[in-house]
């Protein structure tokens, strides 16, 4: 399988998996958080999937498409483990994950600080979409849509 | 459709027709030129389906994946308007042009080049495989895999 193929796959379950959660989401208060905006294409995506949500997206770098770019007050330029830490407690009722870059080694540093960062920005239930795995024992697995293979996207729930 | 869906299928898009195409393209001599090799999921494609075959790949910066990287002796790095002329003649069995951006004023400039630029590095018969639509006399439209939408992928071969 190709870096394409598996690429599509994974945009693919990115995708579904957001799909997925609609009801669950929209059953919470609070803001979704994209960490990770890049292009925007998943942005636009949740814009369209939750009409009227305040979403906050977070990156290095402003490299998002002009349509999908959100406004000034949501768009929080940083590196993230900083940047998104005054966000601690906003009782999020999702956080979109997507910054995985396809090299081990950086994955595991980023995966230092993730887990912890993403659980102080959920509400209590509030659920985790991510391209990594996330192991703490705050973020209980959810069952993925049955169209995503185990391991090519992982979902959570914030418990106590 | 949200800008995440319209990806997915403009990859999946991408994807097929490349596979659609193998066999012409196994059937035919010269090189293959990936014209704009980003993050390289394509490049690692074309190279999984055409083992042994040259591939050159031409982008203004290196930003591929370790992985993905062509050796630099096929990395031809610069404003590919300008880089590949050096290239016209080199009778490509297929050149794969990914290079739109999103922005409609941005891709008529490109359009402005690119469709001579291809001719002139394609062998007679070479195919080309595009994201954006060349018009030029030398291009007759190839028919897409059946399932890939009219307008969604754009395939051609170079007559005389
Ligand atoms: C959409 S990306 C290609 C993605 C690639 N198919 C992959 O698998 O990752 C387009 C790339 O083309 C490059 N590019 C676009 N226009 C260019 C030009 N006129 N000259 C040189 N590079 C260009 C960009 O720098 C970018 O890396
Ligand atoms: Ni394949
Ligand atoms: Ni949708």
């Amino acid at each position: 399988m190709s870096r394409l193929d598996s690429f599509i796959r994974r945009m693919t379950a990115q995708r579904d998996v957001l799909n997925h959660i609609g009801e669950r989401v929209r059953a919470l208060d609070g803001p979704v958080l994209e960490l990770g905006l890049g292009n925007g294409r998943t942005f636009d995506h949740l814009r369209a999937h939750f009409p009227g949500r305040r979403i906050i997206a977070f990156d290095r770098a402003v490299g998002s498409h002009k349509s999908s770019t959100p406004e000034p007050e949501n768009l929080i330029v940083g590196e993230i483990r900083e940047s998104a830490k005054p966000f601690a407690g906003i009782n999020a009722a999702l956080v979109h994950v997507d910054i995985g870059t396809g090299y081990e080694e950086k994955d595991a540093i980023t995966l230092t600080w993730l887990p912890q960062l993403t659980v102080a920005l959920l509400a209590p239930n509030g659920i985790v979409a991510s391209g990594l795995e996330l192991d703490h024992p705050q973020l209980e697995s959810l069952p993925l849509p049955h169209n995503v293979k185990k391991g090519r996207y992982f979902l959570y729930r914030r418990v106590e």
